[in-house]
């Protein structure tokens, strides 16, 4: 496939060029001193492995709303900056393994899903490119010794059950890993195979879903933009996302219903301040979501505290199931960012995919049934997926500053900032 | 520009293919081993800034005959994969100015060629996107204060003067750089402005073609092959070019020639007994050059040592001026390997750039004019540059050992024991 026959870039649906170009043109022109700074950033905390984060651009406001540390989707990236990928791999496995080569892949259970099983393979090839060896060992209990995928693409993806052997995983015929890779976002908790096992397991347990919560991350998230904010002279609110979140919510039996009432009504106050002051007209909404997981699932958008309050029977109990089955308990309220980006009359918002502290592409998720508002990652929702047509890290200071590659830098860097805060969030975890 | 509008690989016209698949067979096989090993190697020795690598494909042998510390023709290089070497260059500059971001590079004095000014101003471009700040800081005489030069590509070069201040060199209007990048090989000698500065120099001033040899190199090759042949189980001569060389030559005087064609004939013998041993019918014959030096100046070809004692006048004269009028005084006598790559029934031969531990693209030189045992790169040479299709870290362990992806592998491969002998180099020229 060619950069040229893939997709330009969406249009921007917005009249409201001002701050954009304030935050493009300011990313641009500081641009060394943005290096800088991730460089200074990179030798006091290491990377996460790996990582996709979900943008939303509102032209005035480009800022990220999921942070993933298990990412799918790899296989949805243009295969031309396939190289990139690889080179970045190299740097990321040689820190885990820098003289052994061997390591497990460990993905999710749901091995129907051929999409993710593309996914995978993905993975598997970069990290084969990359010059190590690799084997797919799955937790699935469906799987007890091998099975064989063909896939869309023509690949074949060998799915293993993992033994574990006292202190250590691998494989039956004695495939013995010198780390575990986790593509498992651990919604379901840790299995009991990989607890307490003596090899490195990337990304840490302690960040899978069962335990990790959003809130935390945008917690992280906003310290960073303070610290990077005050560095290039913008106001942190346009690259950051507000949010609160309130303690136990039941939204079966509306326990803590009102804790959450209070707080969507607070942040669409401080939302609505922000908006008055940039000349803003709309009217702001939030983003219900579980605290804990991904998928899309039990997200909602309100733009009044009473639509938590007059939920109907299906909404609750959509609201209460999330990925693998696990209840919501705790949610986070967050500022909704209206993507205004725009592909054929279709709604579109960026993912940008990062190995090591290298942005190796992203793609458009492109939806034609969604509004502005609305989340495009929804379960079962049938977007496309447009590769972005150039890398990241090629910005042109003698184009516009909202020209192709230099949106993508700016993808790249506003992206990157929530990858300081996840390698934060790590390090704090292992503390 | 597209993959896919690009040359193909060249075609090899050779029949020996027994020992060539051996060579592709085994680098493939091998792949994590190889990788695992590099890494080893790199953890022990840092890497060059940049180099490129002139390679020879005979089909039965595949070996570099040219190593370049201070590499041109980047500009040659496929455009599609311009990100890889933003990456890499980032990693680059990231050892040199760990906290700094101001460069300035350095460029060959001759100001008058187009296409060299192109290649500046693509590592320009390279380490303005890796996040740094770079101007081109000249030592030519010609230039005082400032020229700008409109390239055919359409952009810009501004070239500046160099100005010493005490131990640092700058810029003019006081821009200060934290380190200084050669792409100027000073065949020349040091330039006095650059000799004895406070700021880092990178490559150092010591392996400019003033003090370098190419016999050292090789030499610290051949201990490179060795070391990796024993690993991969390989015959060392496959990836080896045999050379020898003696002391002082003045081909005017004649002084030094009896020495030269002992030498000459020594070598003959050696590699027809290697092949002998492989069943190669074909003649032997050696190359000729300048131990110091480089730009194709001062090459011959020869396949009996009667030819060194038999030239004319004005090969003699050829043989006594090297790039920038240095005089040939020592010379290294390699064995010659025949490039057995043809595109549309051109001589082609392979060029791999590197940057820091990182393959990031390269091009076919091909000569329509030019055998396959001469050389493509002679002064005012009309060859074409055709940049490789493919990345050379993306091997297809499903393909066949000599598939596109897998040869480019291979280059990457023996360009890359290149680059540890020159890292090597640069450890000892330091220590």
């Amino acid at each position: 496939m060619t950069a040229a026959a893939l997709s330009p870039v969406p249009h921007l649906t917005t009249a409201l060029q001002g701050p954009l170009r304030q935050i493009e043109s300011t990313l641009l022109a500081r641009q060394d001193q943005i290096e800088a700074w991730f460089r200074q950033q990179w030798s006091q905390v290491p990377p996460p492995f790996y990582a996709s984060v979900d943008l939303r651009n509102a032209g005035y406001k480009l800022a990220p709303v999921d942070t993933n540390l298990f990412p799918a989707g790899f296989n949805n990236l243009n295969p031309d900056f396939h190289a990139l990928g690889v080179q970045a791999m190299q740097l990321a496995l040689e820190r885990v393994c820098p003289t052994a080569r061997k390591i497990l892949l460990v993905p999710e259970k749901h091995t129907r899903n051929r999409f993710y099983l593309e996914n995978v393979a993905t993975l598997r090839d970069l990290i084969e490119q990359a010059g190590f060896q690799v084997r797919v060992g799955t937790v699935s209990p469906e799987i007890t010794e091998q099975q064989e995928e063909e896939l869309p693409s023509g690949r074949k993806l060998l799915l293993e059950a993992v033994k574990r052997d006292g202190d250590k995983v691998g494989l039956a015929d004695g495939y013995s890993p010198c780390a575990v890779l986790l593509n498992n976002d651990l919604s379901g908790g840790v299995p009991p195979v990989l607890d307490g096992i003596e090899q490195q397991i990337v990304p840490p347990l302690s960040l899978g879903w069962g335990s990790r919560l959003k809130s935390d991350h945008f917690q992280v998230y906003s310290d960073v933009v303070r610290e990077f904010a005050e560095l290039v002279e913008i106001d942190p609110w346009l690259i950051d996302p507000k949010f609160r979140n309130c303690g136990e919510i039941n939204f079966k039996t509306r326990e803590g219903e009102d804790c959450l009432a209070r707080n969507v009504a607070a942040l669409l106050i401080d939302v609505k301040a922000k908006y008055d002051e940039y000349g803003i007209t709309e009217r702001p909404y939030c983003v219900v979501k579980a605290d804990a997981g991904t998928y899309g699932m039990g997200i909602m958008t309100v733009s009044s505290p009473e639509e938590v309050q007059n939920l109907n029977r299906k909404q609750r109990k959509g609201m209460s199931s999330s990925k693998e089955g696990a209840e919501v308990s705790q949610v986070i309220i967050q500022e909704g960012v209206p993507t205004l980006e725009e592909l054929d009359g279709k709604t579109a918002e960026p993912v940008v995919y990062m190995v090591d502290r290298f942005v190796i592409g992203g793609f458009y998720r492109v939806h034609g049934g969604k509004g502005s508002q609305e989340n495009l990652n929804s379960p079962g929702a049938s977007f496309e997926r447009l590769a972005f047509a150039d890398s990241c890290n090629t910005p042109h200071q003698e184009l516009e500053p909202d020209a192709e590659p230099n949106r993508f830098y700016a993808y790249g860097v506003i992206a990157r900032l929530a990858l300081i805060a996840a390698a934060r969030e790590i390090q704090q975890s292992e503390a």
